[in-house]
Order: C-alpha cells, then structure tokens, then sequence
C-alpha cells in the first residue's frame, strides 16, 4: 500500500551565496509550493548555523513536507519533498540551477509504504483484502 | 562525496491511539535523540490534523533532522531521520514495536550525496582533486 512520494533532491555547484541567503530559498520553497498547489499550514522555517554553516528549511504541508540543507561549503543543497498526495515531479534540475546555479542535480523518487498488519492466512483472507483501500495512486 | 545518511522508515501495524497522541510522538522523537545524542536547535513541532487525520512531527537537529507523518487509519507511521554526522542505526524495529505497537517495520538507508562542480579534465584535474575534502563518513 502506498502512503506517499517523496523527492530526494542532491544538488551539487551551486552558488554559496544563494545557499547562505533565507530569501532565495523561500523564494525556491514559494515556486515548488506554487508550481505543485501545495499547501502549507504554517509558515517555513529557516533556521541559519553559523557561518561556514548552511541553512536548515522546513514546512509542514497537508500534503506532508518540504525540507532543504544547503552546505554553502560545498555548494550543496539536499531537498526532501514528500507528499501523500500524488504530483508531477517537478523540474528540479532547470529550476535549481536558475535560482541557485546548480550543475549537477540528482532526483530520486522513493514510495513511502504500509503493509497490511495482518497476515492471509486462508481464515482471514477476506478481512484482510476488505481492509486494503484502493491506493490514491492508482 | 557523502554528504550524511538519512533513514527512511515507514513502520505498520500501529496503534491508531499511539498515532494521534502527540505526547507519544514526542517521547518517541525523545527516545531517538537521547540514545543517538543528536542535539535540537528547537522544540520539536507536532501538528496536528483534523480527525480522521493524523501528526506531522518535525524537529531541526544540528545533525540535520527528524521528522515523521503518521495515518491513524491506516496503523501506519512514516519517519525521516537525516544526519550529516555518522550515527548508528536506531533499533527501529524494536522502538517502534515497544512505542507504538509497530509489526512491519522497512528501514532504508540512503546516502546524501554532492557531486564535484568541475570535470576532471586534463587541465583541472589538480583543481578537482585538491578541492576534494575528506568525507567525515570515512
């Protein structure tokens, strides 16, 4: 049963100015939560280490949550989207290198999943397949 | 280049009353930081969602951070733990039964990663190489 997506987003070259300035990366979090009709229910967070420390980003949505590290050091920032509603996938590497000047961006899709808290065993294989939703991702 | 580790963990089988009570949440998101001594710039957060909804919970570490959803009408609850320092892996599977009342529990464990900002041409290969820091995962 799927729960939900979520984007592992590695972003490598990117500018260490941009990783180090809260406003660009609101600025990525209103065009991901944008282009996508999220929702959040707060405001983000941006929590800022000191320096040569990067910036920790969070908002919760009702869709779940968006999350981003940056490591100006490294001029590298890592993106968790996860959504338990489904989306397109957003276009990450045209997008993260505009506003950041990201050269090398890796996206990985993983599924977020229950099981059944029971086994089919022949006596109890209705109930189990009446308890099985039909998944939203279908 | 590993930039830090993140666990995906999507436990099963839960209590729906562990999974809406936020005190819960938080002696579990307690547990994690005690035992693998990660250290929260904040409170942690716990929103939660009208019924049947569940908790979205959220906590900036100085590792990275801890997150989790759960879905009371499914039994299930998904959990991010991402740290940029080399930690052991939490016994998940135990935690989550004794917590929560867990039966299937899938850990993935995923590297974060950054890639050199430069091809290893002939002429910048010196570049490539010496801007190549030690991994802390080493």
């Amino acid at each position: 049963m799927e729960i939900g997506a979520e984007w592992l987003v590695d972003a490598s070259g990117c500018s260490s100015d941009a990783l180090t300035d809260p406003r660009i990366l609101r600025a990525l979090f209103d065009a991901v939560i944008h282009d996508l009709d999220l929702h959040p229910v707060s405001e983000p967070l941006f929590h800022q280490f000191p320096k040569p420390g990067g910036i920790t980003g969070f908002v919760i949505l009702s869709e779940s949550h968006l999350a981003c590290h940056t490591y100006p050091e490294h001029g590298v920032i890592t993106i968790n989207l996860y959504c338990c509603r489904p989306r397109p996938e957003w276009p990450w590497r045209a997008r993260l290198h505009e506003l950041l000047g990201a050269t090398h961006v890796n996206v990985r899709e993983m599924w977020r999943t229950g099981t059944l808290a029971c086994s089919p065993a022949p006596d109890d294989r209705q109930e189990c397949l009446s308890s099985t939703e039909p998944s939203p991702w279908l």
